[in-house]
């Protein structure tokens, strides 16, 4: 079963709209329109130019529907798909005026998911064999947040909290501020919505067996090291869902799955995720 | 004289407004409600965990104004700043509940752009005595141009085309469907409007000289060996503007500046620029 | 002829829409999208709970169309119908996925107009055989004007203003502020636009008979004992429209109908309906 | 501590500027305009016509700041208090005519959260002694899901999920299409975010036993006999949370709440509740 | 009294924010960023280069106060008032860059409304002595309804319908399709709500007795002979409003006016206005 | 060729849809409603009243779309075309609600833009002969500039700059802050965008001379006499762009093309276009 599915369209249309408003101006595309005859009919193929996971694709789709009707992309290799270097993944055929005046956008979107979904997918493939899952955070790109997650999801991840009134998180200067960490989880375990999942973090094992009587649903390990991780595996086990976090990249995510953590939440997933090449060509070859 | 003023706040607001309301849902900050009391109030600093050029101050600035304009941001290394790893950037005083609602957008804004700064900064230095500029291109995140364009700004660089209306640009794909390079400078020379810049993109030495004739303002020179591009700097001088594109990167850009050309545009220091790292501490030192 | 036509979709469109962004977040569905394979289609049933009047149709079909076009929504009982406990007033049938993201935002569409609409005809009932019409007021809830206004005239009621710019309605305050009821009167008389209504307010027959004089389209006589009522009603009639108002309720509407004013308008109507019990039932029977 | 702080400025402005901008249409208001001199100043008082929980309070302080800065109002109640019929809850003063053109928005605000937060604060009373929480539904009024889910808080009772994305729920239609309970418990479990909560609803003891297995956060009871919901609590106490719903009214919330349940949910207080009568009066007497 | 008030900022100000968003796009001035120090400080006059009325001047204080708050605009003659050719309007202070950013939006507003105001001063002139007041009609400019309609307030001119939902007029085609005139006149008086003013136009006497009968609020008088309209005016003086309309311009009103009717109506006050010419000076003398 | 292809529907949707919402407040057509049964169709036929040339024709489609795609619009003579007095440009069928709740919207933007569209192209047939270009400038109308400029296209001219972004114009303002003239264009040709055209305003023969010398793209002469342009033609044809501008109107542009000038700039294009007359007539002949 497929268990990402596309964005409501509800969501996804403002953020494409406001990327074809930023780069149209007033004007829209003033070369095309000096040099194409309005009538010209073209198409062009999407072509990964490296070997990973495409994302951004059902944005990509959106923006040459909203631009043009009458083009028309044809998806091959979709939002999720692993592709080597040199696919073919989509084509777009149609008016070549509105072709060209799309192709920035749709790139973009495609470029950036895509580079997002990739990086995700390697530090899945890392943690093979392991049961801890790879998850992003909220650190993603202002006003794309509902994309990224998704691109996260393409390459093998998980979302973790969508926005800041989905979960309680306790983090540390909510302790410092609440008066120590008991108290802290004491107040929230007592006071949080009967629908509202709970994550405490602590930094040290004494803190974790301090919080970890109070049962939340989630203990996030921050910057441990290996053997504190490992220490608090053993005592939470099937009690709490443990989550390491904190600076992991992909040397140093082998280790720490090894310890048999549930979650790895990583902010460079989409923070720091280089773009994924991809190219219009003329030619299908 | 500073020539990277603040974005217009009629640009910035609504971007700034966007990235809180996807991180507030209809609740805000569920954490911070039930646990810290309405009227603490505290203190908090920005630091640059890594050196590098501060962009992106401006929205973070707006971030804390928009949730908060009781909180008080004190800007001490403002967009454009170069700063090193340690050094206090800013500091951010008020509520304690809104400080954290409104901690996440406003490191989002900073990590990115000044990422996007330090990159080009790099590449700036590389071609340190040369008069090659280094340019960005509008492979920049969808929704972020305007802040991603002044964040190349802050580092150093040029921002190249905003949006499709503002300048004429002619590429591969215009020239294949418009008959050839001559046939579509051409026209572009003749019925371009007279307050609009007109770049043609080459990729021989050949197509060159056939583009220099009708002396457009910019020759684009695209993924050329250094041989070439010396080849068109000897014959264009002075005549036009020329631009290098095409893969650049920071082991290579120097060799590129070396060949003379006037202009450098390089897609990634928008689109993979990695999150410049920013901690928000509760001490001073 | 049909006398309440659908709203404008211009008007109607961004209502439904920020309906379904508050619903749906930056994720959609989390539940089904977990459970429901992307292929599975089905057929659900709208069922009328009770019995009364329908409204928030029109508002119901957009809202699936706006989640997913590839939803057939069959009406059957539509805005304006009296429908018994117990009848099946549309049908929805393709992806359950979206079908199930859509349901709750349709239901509480359907399920305030329909309240709305069944009160009003409550009222239209008990008022049968008098001229006195049901009408509105702007005691709606706020956004949701215009689809309430539509609710009370497929109950069988009428709108009465808009907004504030459709037409002058003097009240007490502005009478005491402007110095008495004649005085205001007379400015208003004078100064008004042509094209704008006038209704003035009064609480008593004396100053019932010292705005007649000036001949305003609309008296409101507000909250008024029957027998001034009446003693206005014989004063006013076919001079000018009489209008009672202020906490008319479903038993004293009718003796209030039986004065002989021309308009009740109870703000209850829109304020303080109950909601009309719709269920979304997999059988058809 | 206060555990219903004010809705984020960023979530409540757009809300209150709909709702101005459907009051105003072109021209705002067109009767005071005629009336009032513009530089008349004056001083109301917003009475409670009846004892209940103010809400909505923090919307009408917006709407007034909104319409014209120069309007000082004083909360004397504000929301989340209880007050008596005929207690000033605040007071307005300021430029008479910006008075009288936000006056009907702010008393729609305050009349309709007031209304919310009154009743779940009479189901609240009915409950008193047990430990069951009263809490809200995803059965709100398109648009104001934020508000009404505050006005709820203010009332003493919890407000549930804020969207689909929140958390997952699974309801008989979800169960009826993935195959029967157990099979989509399982799937959930095993594919849910690690943040996000998890409830499964239940008609029968039988589905209670099967579900209570795989341990979700939150089993939903849903239309169950008291009987039923003793002998679910009695095998799931300190397991779960569990949770009554279906058509629970005044009457019957007594009851369900002396079976031991946690948490009791209810459509009406968002759907069904009556206006709260607030009038606007010169004298503060 | 001042019978036109400013526009309620929730009207104006998203107005304004276009204006500015479409002048801005995503750098804002490049040419003031480049020349002027950011520190730069200076004081300019706008001066009246013709001589009219004043109108949109609320539109150009806010503009600078969108743009950059530091900025003093002191009105010295504000919306409707008479000007002199050479007057000094206004002056405008502070930091240079911002000014020079805001000054083409401002003046554009200027332009445009002085215009609309101008113009329908000299036809108010022109009917002097006559009760005939000269109203718009809704040919105005597309998204500045709001502000043309206060500019006709400013010349001396009265509004008529805002919006197709204000007030009820039946033209020709209405008659057309409607079955007659008498039909139509009936449908409408029986139907309309009783807050909706009613207005009926006629080509002919004949048919002006035919709904004179009817007594709807106003009767319009399209295109008709001189004496026609004192025919018309004979018979309905005081029993409707008798408004002329059709292509009257500054040289025909008088003899219009003269007739006797009510009203006198003018698309061209609106629609084919010229622009005032209003300067930006740095001196004062 | 087409040189003036439609606006891109991204930028001209929220511009129809503005105008509609603006025209419907929350209730739409309240006169059709009640007169014209819901199944009612019919057809109409958009006649050109005057002579010359159509614009604001994709504005009408886009209109009529919005309110109500059952209504079907064939444009006879579309954007561009010049037509005698009399000429039928288009007709639409369909429903008689929708296409009567549409026609003032329609009319409202073909009467103007045609309007911009006739009075460029009377400026263009005057300089006939003469390589002069009639260009337009920033003087447009709040909110319209997208459409304005496009109708300049239609009627033979050009657009200039589409927002302060596209292009740097150093006007006497900049030229007095910055210290002369000469320091003015040594700096921005120095520090300007390599993708930004220049212009520079002069008001003398000894100006242009010194501004001559740095080569800007464009050298714009302001409010200069004839000889003083023919000066400035002489010293710099074929080196720069030589604009004329400042007070331009019908019976002066032949002379001022006759210099020799490039280009001839005039704001009145925009700002002082006067209505062009269309009807909508039932009858086709």
């Amino acid at each position: 079963m497929n268990t990402y599915p596309p964005l409501p369209r509800i969501v996804l249309e403002p953020i494409v709209r406001r990327a074809l408003e930023e780069d149209f101006g007033n004007a829209g595309d003033v070369t095309a329109n000096l040099l194409i005859p309005a009538t010209a009919t073209g198409k062009l193929y999407f072509r990964a130019r490296e070997t990973g996971v495409i994302s951004g694709m059902q944005a990509a789709v959106l923006t040459y529907e909203l631009v043009d009707p009458a083009i028309k992309l044809t998806v091959i290799h979709g939002d999720g798909s692993t592709v080597r270097k040199g696919t073919i993944i989509a084509s777009v055929e149609g008016p070549v005026r509105s072709m060209l005046m799309a192709e920035r956008v749709a790139l973009n979107f495609l470029g950036r998911m895509s580079g997002v979904a990739t990086l995700t997918s390697k530090f899945v493939k890392k943690t093979e064999g392991r049961k801890a899952r790879i998850a992003a955070t909220r650190k993603t790109t202002p006003g794309l947040r509902a994309l990224e997650k998704r691109a996260v999801l393409h390459g093998g991840g998980f979302t973790h909290r969508q926005s800041l009134s989905d979960a309680i998180m306790v983090k540390d200067n909510h302790i410092a501020l609440a008066g120590g960490v008991e108290k802290a989880v004491k107040a929230i375990m007592k006071n949080a919505d009967h629908m509202c999942h709970v994550s405490i973090e602590v930094d040290t094992v004494e803190q974790f067996k301090k919080v970890l009587r109070h049962r939340p649903n989630v203990i996030l390990l921050d910057n441990m090291a290996l053997k504190d991780l490992k220490a608090c595996v053993k005592l939470g086990k099937g009690k709490v869902t443990l989550e390491a976090s904190g600076g992991i990249n992909l040397r140093t995510v082998a280790d720490i799955a090894a310890t048999g953590v549930d979650v790895i939440s990583i902010g460079a997933l989409t923070h720091s995720s280089p773009n994924f090449d991809i190219g219009l060509d003329a030619n299908e070859k």
